[in-house]
Order: structure tokens, then sequence, then C-alpha cells
């Protein structure tokens, strides 16, 4: 079922795709655009966010409405938009496992001097994927009133992903010891909670006519789902195979990311593990030896168990939410496999920290 | 009646910024994007786009719709949004005669090693204040229909004015001799006339039902007026005092824009002369002494005459649109006065070639 929904959302995009040029004339604007759109929006991902819109309102529709995954590709567009400016903003050079947009665009410019680079065309390329996500929300048919809550649903999670990941870069300046568990959920639950799990679900929900309280369960139960996702990806990020992740284990380190891992293992380190986290978070570069060494720090000081402890308390307290949001048990259950599916940290995990704990020995 | 309607947007638009907190909790996510954003949003502008909106509206309705000057603020606030991206893009420091948003941020920042700096804060809160500008469009009350088909618009702008921006940007990377009328008025129409013109009173327009063929005429009326603005604007920009336009004079080379202006000189000088344009042109730096010079091939070239041709044509053809758009005779009057307003180039002006002829006689 899952999967046929995901198969729905692929088919939704190429046609989507093809589209593009007929619906918009990009291509008599800038062969580039359409070019760079395409392609960056066509790689592989996990359409978590399209898929769970189309949950939401199964869960609690009548029937389906026409253009409702069409309507689904703006959820998966809007990420994209997302992604572009995360990855100038964290000067990412890959994404998907391909060079990430800014990178792309730079290396189709003229080598001679200019005075713009690929991270300015790739600004203005997330801007207008934004707008054609906007758009193409629209063509979904339904209740007029219920689109336009819909599509304030969606407003609000940009704006609250923006403010997420405004307060994460501050948050980039603050040494690591005034760092607050609070303060790291806050980002979870706004940077990825909302706009990854609870928005999409509940944009889906509103336009199927859900009520008041359903629309709020449904909201808390994306946000506790949504922050065990993140404690999860965090743990793969470091410690997963950079071919299944699509990123170097690297990044979340060079980008010295206040992840709930690190935060454990800071504050239950010895003061000398405490010192090398605080020079590779202050360095300009880092490399693989660091990798290790924040690896080993995050072992010895028990920072998994931690995590995972956490990751099953969220999933718990979700479980017994997703109860009450009235949802159909059929839909209900296929939420409960999804979460099982994506919160569970897969063997090839714990045979790469296997790998690490014979290198690095405690 | 023009300032009445300016006077009101000012008020909303104080009213707008008064509830941001209450609205959106944006102080306990973080005060410092809340004061940015209101620092920046009442910072002294011309207010064109929510006024033309509003003239748009009121030139096809029969009554005034709640929440029509609320939902202005909408078209401030994209050009907001527009403002901060293209100031990082062109490494511009002053806007509106203040800091660049990008500026303002990277002041705020600690003075120690950062994994980030101003622009990325400032990529961020533009995607912010995009979110809120779709957010305030919505609180209009009216047709459920005609508000989204007026948001499409609105959507359409953004998409355009973002490509526009984009073909502008690999223009940059063209050789000047290589560039056409074409590609200039192209950019013209969807960097500035679209959404600065042409779409607000669209918008307008649709909200108050009126009908296709009015719709196309009022467009193509804002498309023409709107060119004439930008070469008109090119010529203030290089030759007004930067105290009335907050920018100094030297951006547009520094950006080394491709203008209506600098086209007409380089294929009206001397070769001479065309080399010093390529060289300005493709320095990492420019200085006021360069900015001497290509005022003083502008001004050999007669191309301020040939510019001056342009936008009374282009106003022309607009008046003539404007007769068929069927819109109330009122309206009429007041766009003309409006258009009259922004397309005369003031005596101050005159007076600044004036000093510069003396300066550098031809």
């Amino acid at each position: 079922m899952f999967q046929k929904i995901k198969i729905r959302i692929e088919q939704e995009l190429k046609s989507y795709i093809r589209g593009l040029e007929k619906n918009y004339h990009l291509k008599s604007l800038s062969p580039l655009i359409l070019r760079s759109i395409k392609e960056f929006i066509l790689r592989k991902g996990k359409r978590i966010r399209p898929i769970l819109f189309c949950i939401g309102y199964l869960g609690f529709a009548e029937k389906v409405a026409p253009g409702l995954f069409r309507s689904a590709v703006s959820l998966e567009l809007l990420h994209d938009f997302m992604l572009i400016h995360d990855d100038i903003i964290d000067k990412s050079d890959i994404r998907r496992g391909k060079p990430s947009m800014h990178l792309m665009l730079q290396r189709q410019l003229p080598h001679k001097k200019l005075k713009f680079n690929g991270q300015d065309l790739a600004i203005v390329i997330g801007d207008v994927i934004y707008a054609l996500a906007l758009d193409v929300f629209l063509e979904v048919k339904g209740d007029p009133k219920l689109k336009e809550q819909s599509l304030k649903q969606l407003i609000s999670a940009v704006l609250y992903t923006g403010s997420g990941e405004f307060i994460e870069l501050l948050l980039g300046a603050r040494d690591l010891k005034k760092v607050t568990k609070k303060d790291i959920y806050k980002i979870y639950q706004y940077k990825t909670s909302n706009y990854t799990f609870a928005s999409p679900l509940v944009m889906g929900a509103i336009l199927a006519g859900a009520d008041k309280k359903q629309i709020k369960t449904i909201f808390e139960y994306g946000i506790k789902l949504g922050i065990a996702f993140q404690i999860k990806d965090d743990i793969i990020g470091l410690f997963g195979k950079s071919s299944d992740t699509g990123k170097p284990n690297l990044t979340d380190i060079q980008e010295a990311k206040k992840t709930l891992l690190l935060w454990h293992a800071y504050h239950n380190s010895t003061s000398k593990d405490r010192k090398i986290i605080e020079k590779i978070f202050s360095a300009k570069n880092v490399e693989e030896k660091n990798l290790c060494q924040i690896q080993k720090i995050i072992l010895n000081s028990k920072s998994i168990d931690f995590a995972k402890k956490e990751i099953d308390k969220l999933r718990k307290e979700s479980e017994s939410l997703l109860q009450d949001t009235g949802m159909k048990p059929k839909y209900q259950i296929l939420l409960k496999e999804f979460s099982e599916k994506i919160l569970t940290i897969e063997p090839y995990l714990f045979h790469s920290i296997d790998t690490i704990g014979k290198i690095m020995p405690r």
C-alpha cells in the first residue's frame, strides 16, 4: 500500500516534469533553468512528505479528490527548494548522491571571471521551485475553503522550517556546553518534524475534512514521530554508509551540528574527550580522523543507547496519539508500519559500528 | 487619492508588524528574526506594488472587499523578500539607505570563527518573508475562486521574476557585443514589469471580478509601463543622487548590469570608448573614476536621448492600452498621473548631468 502510493507519486513527478515546459515556458526563458530543475527533482528520494500528505488525506476521506496525487508533488518540490538553499548555507557539495544544485550550476558556467557564481543562481532556482510548489498544490480539486486552509498549513511549514534553520545556525555560534536538550528538540521540531511529518499529514487531513481535534492530534503525532526520526537520522548520518544516506559521514561534524547524540556525548564524557569535541567543532576543516574520534567518543559515552531510548519513548507516545486521531484503522496500520520502517536502525549500521569498534577499541 | 492609498498601506504595514509576534510567535522562536524583519519591512519605500494592487482592484470593484488593504501588504513583503535575495546575489551593502539584510545580520553575529555568515541567515529570512507574504495575501475576504486565481498570479510573478533574475545573471557572463536589445527587454519584462506593475494590477483586477479581456489588457498595460519605468530607473541609477535612490551610483556598473542605456552607448561609441566599457565591465572592482568615464560615454553617445524616446514610446502605447481596459475613468486618470510621476526625469537629475558635463567636458 505504502509502496503503491510511492509508485503513484513517482509517476506524478514524471508527468509533472513533462508538463513543466508546456505550463510555464521555462525553456524559452532559460534552457538551463528547466534542465537543472528537471534533473534535481527526478533524483531518487524517499518521497516521505508527499506520501504522508496522501495518507493524511486517505485516512479521513470518503473518496479520492481529483488531482490529489498531482498536488502531492508540491511537497516534494517544497523539499527540493529547501534542500537547495540548505546546501548553499551548509556548503554541501553532494545531495542525493549527486552534486548539490549550486555545484551543478557552477560547473555549467564559463571558465572566466564572473560577477556571480553557482550559489547565486541556486538561490534563485530555489525561489522558483518554491513558487512551482505552491502552484502545483492548487491543482487539487475540492472545497476552496479547505484548500485555502491546507495551503496555509503548507505556508506555515515553510515559515517554521525557515525559522528552525535560522535558530539552528545561531546555535552554531553558541558553545556546546551552553546548548540545552530543549534547544536541540526545538530545532528538531521546527526544522524536521513540522515540515516532514506533521504538516504533510495535517495538510492531507484538512483537505479531507477532518475536524479540529483530529487535526490537532495528527499534528502532535507527526511532531513526535518526526523528532524520533531526526534522532535516528543523526545516528545514520554519523555511522551509516554514505552510499545509503547520499552524503558523507563527515557532513554533520563539518557543519558542527548540535545533535542530540553529540549533546549527550559531550555531557557524559571525560574532560579530555570534551576538549576533543570542542576542538573539532571549532576547526575550519575536519578530517576522516576527526570523524573516528567523534564516533569513538559517542560510543564510549553510550550516547547511542541513550538516543535509542529516546526514539523508543517518542515512538510509543506517537503510537498512542495515533489511536486518538480517528483515522481509518487501515491507515493507522499503514502509518505504524511506516514509522517502524523509518525508525528501525538497520543491521548494516551495527556492522559499521562493529567495524569502528575493532579499528579503534575502547 | 494616490497619496491616500499610500497612507493606508503604511498604516496596514505598521499594524501588520504589530501583529507579527502575536500571529506567528516569532519572538519566542528567535528575537533576531522578528527584529530584523520588522526593521527591514518598515524602511521607507515607494510601495508601488501594494498601491497598484489596490488601484487594480478599485478600478473594477463595486465596493471594497474587507481585508483588501491588509492583503496588499503581501506585495510589499514579496518585494522585501526579493530585495533581500537580490542584495546577497549582487553583494550590495545598502538597501533603502540602510545596510542590506545580510550586512545587518552579519553585524549582529559574535566576532569569532563561525561556520555561517550574514548571507546564510539572510537567505533564510528571505524565505520566511516569502511565506509571510503568501499568508497575508489570504486575509482578503472574497470569492475563494477569485482569491485562488489572484494568488496564482502572485505565484507566477515570483516564478517569472526569479527566471528573469536568473537570465540576467547568465547575461552577465556574455560579452556586451553579443547582447541584443531583445535580451535586455526580456529581462526588463520578467524582472521588473511583471512583478512591479503587471501582476499587482492584475491581482487586484482578478479579485474585483474583471473579465478575461480586461485582465489581459491591464497586464499588457503594466508590462509596457514597467519597461518604461525600468529604463528611467537605469538613468536615475547612474546619474541620480544616491540620497534619493538609496544606493550608490556605482552599483549598476559594479554589477556590470546590461542596461538599455549601456547597450545603446556601446553600439554608438568609438572603438576606444567601447574598449573602456569592456574593461570597466570585466574589472573586479570599479572606482568613482570609472563611473565618470561611463557617464561621459553615455552622454557622448546620446544614449539618454535614445532612452527618453523609448520611454515616451512605451508611455504612449501604455496609455492607449489603458483606455481599453474598461477600468473606471477615475482610476484611469489616477494611473495616468502615477505613470507621469514615475516616468518623468526630475530636474535634479539634469542638474547632475550638467555638473558632470562641466567636470568632464565633451
